[in-house]
């Protein structure tokens, strides 16, 4: 494919014959640490487009506009063209990760209330956590634009949470990135998969996504597909 | 003195006959990056009272209610005792310290809005920024009283801006710390001085604050002085 219009860590993204639609093409190559540790995941690729795709379809069924559109082939997604607001908004739900060391918490200890993040995305500055004031500073959303970012957010939170729990899979937190399309509308975009969300099975707390591949704890691509499994399967649907 | 309640870096905090009131004794030490760096700098003790007291008497001619009862001699101060929110609230209308490194922003840019920002008072951690969701999740402070200390702090932020443009100083940026007295009552605490606020001269932008002593400027026993005496003085008042 030619027309690359842009290639990030984990996607590259491809024009169209259509100016409002592009392709999205999903690589198998896996990076951590703002980019220090790198790897590839075997079948990721494929595993993360279809994980995505069902999580991007089960949302728009419930009103959550996304960038969706539809499967081209294993590796390949069609999406509605947007301009990315330069945000990663995180839901939380148990403790993991940043918030571990940023409170001083111990990761596994839940959460009263979902928590929100926005972080800035710039590599060269590491994504740094930001709040409502700093985001206003930068131009990146306006105060009612970060409201539907947060809303929306929680929504999701909700949904993918109940859904996830029928599958035996507890949702600890995840990132999740909008843009706008040329009508203005702010869509859901990016991904939904075991690389931007954190999985753990909901009877032994096994990690199944991207910690295993940052924490070398091993079987990275089976819990990738494990995932997929789980959500294709009919273990507690 | 006896009856020691608490000793701070900069301050230390002693019981009175009375149970609603506690004296403040103003040191001369000085430390930065969370106490790393650690030295003394000369009359800090009695330049930062006075400077304080000058601004609390200011502020509650303007209805915001502080912990400031009265001067009881040059290092010591008798305030309302109260039990400090774990916060640290900043506002800021310059790019400066930790703004500039975590916004990738050059020192000195003038920000269209005054940009708040609470950070988790906790030694051990770093005091991390924190956002509004971390502020309910450790229980800090309720949506309505962080509403209380985010106007709060952009009020005097107005109040003491436009008194220092007056006296030919800029105020950069600022920390401001609150306590509950025993009515409930929320109130501005702690001190408002050159160790917690960033002044630089409107001409020159010299920085007249801590600035001076964390990076090894010189001077620094005199630019805490020059403050007081732009403020006592009759300059341009």
């Amino acid at each position: 494919m030619d027309n690359l219009l842009y290639e990030g860590k984990a996607k590259k993204v491809f024009a169209t014959g259509v100016p409002t639609e592009v392709l999205v093409w999903f690589k198998d190559d896996a990076t951590a640490f703002n980019g220090e540790k790198k790897g590839e995941i075997a079948s990721k690729g494929p595993v993360n487009l279809a994980i995505s795709a069902h999580f991007f379809g089960l949302l728009a069924g419930k009103d959550v506009k996304n960038h969706y559109l539809r499967t081209v082939d294993e590796r390949t997604m069609l999406v509605q063209k947007v301009s990315i607001i330069p945000l990663e908004v995180v839901a939380r739900n148990i403790v993991a990760g940043s918030l571990a060391k940023r409170l001083g918490w111990p990761e596994g200890k839940e959460l009263a209330e979902p928590v929100v993040e926005f972080y800035y995305k710039d590599d060269s500055l590491g994504d740094p956590l930001i709040n409502e004031w700093h985001v206003r500073a930068l131009g990146a959303a306006t105060r009612e634009e970060l409201g539907v970012l947060a809303e929306t957010a929680l929504r999701v939170n909700g949904i993918l949470s109940e859904h996830l729990a029928g599958k035996g899979v507890k949702l600890v937190d995840f990132k999740l990135e909008f843009g706008k399309n040329s009508a203005g509308e702010i869509l859901l975009a990016d991904e939904i998969s075991p690389d931007t969300c954190r999985f753990w099975d909901a009877e032994t707390n096994r990690k199944l996504d991207k910690d295993r591949f940052r924490r070398d704890l091993g079987d990275v691509s089976e819990a990738y597909r494990e995932i997929l499994g789980r959500l294709k399967g009919n273990e507690s649907a």
